[in-house]
């Protein structure tokens, strides 16, 4: 069942290996099939070495397993409220990645210094609030998903595919599994230049906003002329 | 003899050079029958590369060598004095590691800022306070046990199964020597990033002990519910 | 047609990867047959990986296609400029590697600090102005070189071979394909050491006059003796 | 002539890109043979993937070629002037590894933080006065070995076996060219250690001399233990 979903959810976790944003089991990848209403998501606590297509666990939306041998993800249930929340999700990732952790932990969002940024990313990437006791002691990761919904709530989800949860680290999806790691990776990428430039110049303003347009538009807005037009 | 425990041994040696936490001969990593009494540790000053389980060391608590044809670390006497103090402790790992040995020559506690560290660190990992010129001169390595256990004896050693010697670099432990490398390798990474928490903004406030307690429990409290339960 | 410069291209794309200054399409290299006035540059957002000579597409100075069955780099009006304005430049390259970007997100010339700097460039590698709106709204990447080349006129392009663009990245150049690739690897390294410097000591004085002039001059100067004398 | 020497210092110069100090040809080993008075050196400019044993270039103390086809380093001059002062140096590396040449920029000795500084090294890693106008107009290299050697003077040189040259990077040396290379790579790790400790709390002490003293007595002294007595 979803055998070709799980290939893509199999892959897309191994990836996460390849472009060094996780460590261990330090990291989970799902992708939905939105005709099902089912989601695909890695195992919890399952080494990315030897994993295979057939661990990976099925689930609805409401989070009852339909296929699996494995328990799903201790942060399903923020997979899920997100999926349930913005429709054009079609692929979630969770690491610990270094960088955007840094930016987590210090609680402060990722400015848009500068073009590559601007490629995938329209505005700064932002960092939650901090969760309540309350919102911690029950249904965790629930409230996960929810002060990420609660932040973005004021955004365009997908252009902004990425965001930092305080104290925690980053979020990102994309239109499928390995669209989402893409933006994970890049915002791990910018989350290292933006610390390299305020360190450098802790004065550095923002790009203009003019730049910032052409560069999100070109590759994203309805003109886009960058890539092979696929 | 303890050819098990060898391989364990041996098998952890050479991870700390895959986790890249060692070059050349910068760490060392042992295990213990706790039936036997007997510690198997890494010889002195031998390369990891082309070691063999049958080069392991063989040592009873009190230091005397039991099998082996070199000569053990000349860290023995630290992990022989950990062992002994903390009964839960199945295996034991020091390296100089280039994070941890930062916090380590600063003569800080690695704060906890995030659910990385939360994870696997209840608490701050502790440095030491600095050896005495009494200490230092006679028995070092000795001492160096003793500092870490007169540190660790406020804490619950296995709730927090990592610490800084002031001025040298980092020690880890676990139920068993992979699980010890294990640590060492999350200490390393959670030291880099609270030095770049650290670095971005220095006035970031530790991560809430709700969220600390929260993400420590679901791993390791009796209610855990992260991985798949074994 | 041009086949060996089509080779030429595609290795000197294929050396960015290995010399870690780009992911996935992050990055361009083109060169210039001078005698026939025909460039060949990469395909726009093409992965590297499979990448093959075939796929690299060759245009007149003026931008027309003269073959190829993709749409070349978006960047491709930048190289277009700097080939006409620099008849030297037998290669260019554009990258966001790291350290970099660093610099022209923080609006900084990298500054001359030692040997490693001097050895390739002969002055502070220059930041541009920021582009103004128009220039940005209306043919933004033409307005990248044109900035570059008002920035470079006051210099000598091949002494100082590799700028940054403002809020970009940078832009690197050589006789041929693979000495841009090299001068956009040296760059991005005294990028990093120059950072580091600032950090350690910012108040570090450029490397004298006289010992920039001797080790510029030992590679380059006429009386050269560095190297074999090819 | 001098087959297993010219292996020797091959070796040396691969282990230096396995090592990660040196891209390109940025770095060069010798070795010598104290009883013929022949030093053996990696030829100038020669890239290190293909290099033979037979490239080596062999001299004599007063820098005439006795053996080779290509030209010596264009650094020979300040090797021979080692080599003629310090009757203990067996092999000598220079480099433009990343964080020794930060310090170098910087003009700022590397701090003996900690034992992993003190397992090599006895004291601080100093830093030369820069040179002259005159000393680099004429003479630049040898003028580079007088600087070493005058710093070096009031040390003793196989105590402290590295050095930064101000403004350029660093030299490094040892009982034979592997030796010197092990020195040149623990060099750069203590030089990215000292430069975190220094980011992290800009008022660390240097490690107190008894500590410091035992380290490096443990594997250095007479009544050394580290290691197989070997």
């Amino acid at each position: 069942m979803l055998e070709e979903l799980r290939e893509k959810v199999l892959d897309a976790n191994i990836e996460l290996v390849r472009q060094g944003l996780v460590i261990y089991t330090w990291g989970n990848v799902s992708g939905i099939d939105r005709e099902k209403g089912l989601v695909v998501i890695k195992p919890s606590g399952v080494e990315y070495d030897g994993m295979k297509a057939s661990d990976m666990v099925v689930l609805d939306l409401d989070g009852n397993i339909v296929e699996g041998h494995y328990r799903p993800s201790s942060d399903t249930p923020t997979h899920l409220v997100l999926y349930k929340r913005f429709h054009e999700m079609g692929g979630i990732v969770h690491t610990h990645s270094r960088w955007a952790v840094t930016f987590a932990q210090a609680g402060m969002d990722i400015p848009a210094f500068g073009t590559t940024h601007a490629d995938y990313f329209y505005k700064d990437i932002p960092c939650t609030r901090a969760l309540t006791r309350e919102e911690v002691e029950k249904e965790y990761e629930k409230s996960t998903g929810d002060v990420i919904a609660e932040t973005l709530e004021k955004e365009d989800a997908m252009a902004t595919p990425g965001i930092l949860v305080r104290n925690h680290g980053p979020f990102a999806w994309g239109k499928d599994p390995a669209n989402a790691v893409y933006n994970a990776t890049v915002l791990e990428h910018v989350a290292n230049m933006a610390y390299n430039t305020m360190m450098l110049n802790p004065q550095t303003p923002r790009v203009p906003q003019y730049l910032l347009d052409k560069h999100y538009n070109r590759k994203h807005g309805k003109d886009a002329y960058y890539g092979q037009g696929n």
